[in-house]
């Protein structure tokens, strides 16, 4: 029974976390975060220190490694959004055309 | 002790949840969704969806609450995304100009 909901808990933890990396990769593939707001990564960042600081008084494995990973996903997210901005990453060799 | 360890658990639920909440309202305003991959509030789903089952059994209430309001906020941003697609909210009056 510990088990099954342990790895429910795996589980979860390990698709929420994984949801991050989508967003990521499209942001960096596309250079564009426009219609992302700095709100959603900004708050996600700090809940999920919160919660691995729960997940650590807990000793509650799931909550751990789920949001370390999501941490620096989001990080990486906010630091992308803040430097594409609205106008999207500089396109240094198609700038040439126009 | 016991009551500190909910209290970050409910406040890391709050700003988890929270945390959709201006990706929601800044997708319906701007009516574009371009630059969000479909992927993240998919899985994030259903992820949250089990999160909520391993709250249940665990009888956890940050975990429950704040799975519970993330799904409802999430699955709107699935539907924005689906309708708006890659061209955005058709706009009606705007679209007299030209």
């Amino acid at each position: 029974m510990s088990d099954l909901v342990t790895g429910i808990g795996l589980v979860a933890g390990a698709l929420t976390s994984l949801a991050a990396v989508p967003q990521v990769v499209r942001t960096w593939r596309t250079g564009h975060a426009r219609d992302i707001s700095i709100w959603q990564p900004v708050l996600l960042t700090i809940g999920m220190v919160l919660w691995l600081v729960y997940g650590i008084v807990l000793n509650d494995l799931p909550l751990i490694l789920a949001n370390a990973f999501s941490i620096a996903c989001y990080a990486l997210l906010i630091v992308m959004k803040v430097r594409y901005g609205d106008d999207g990453r500089l396109p240094r060799r198609e700038r040439s055309a126009g």
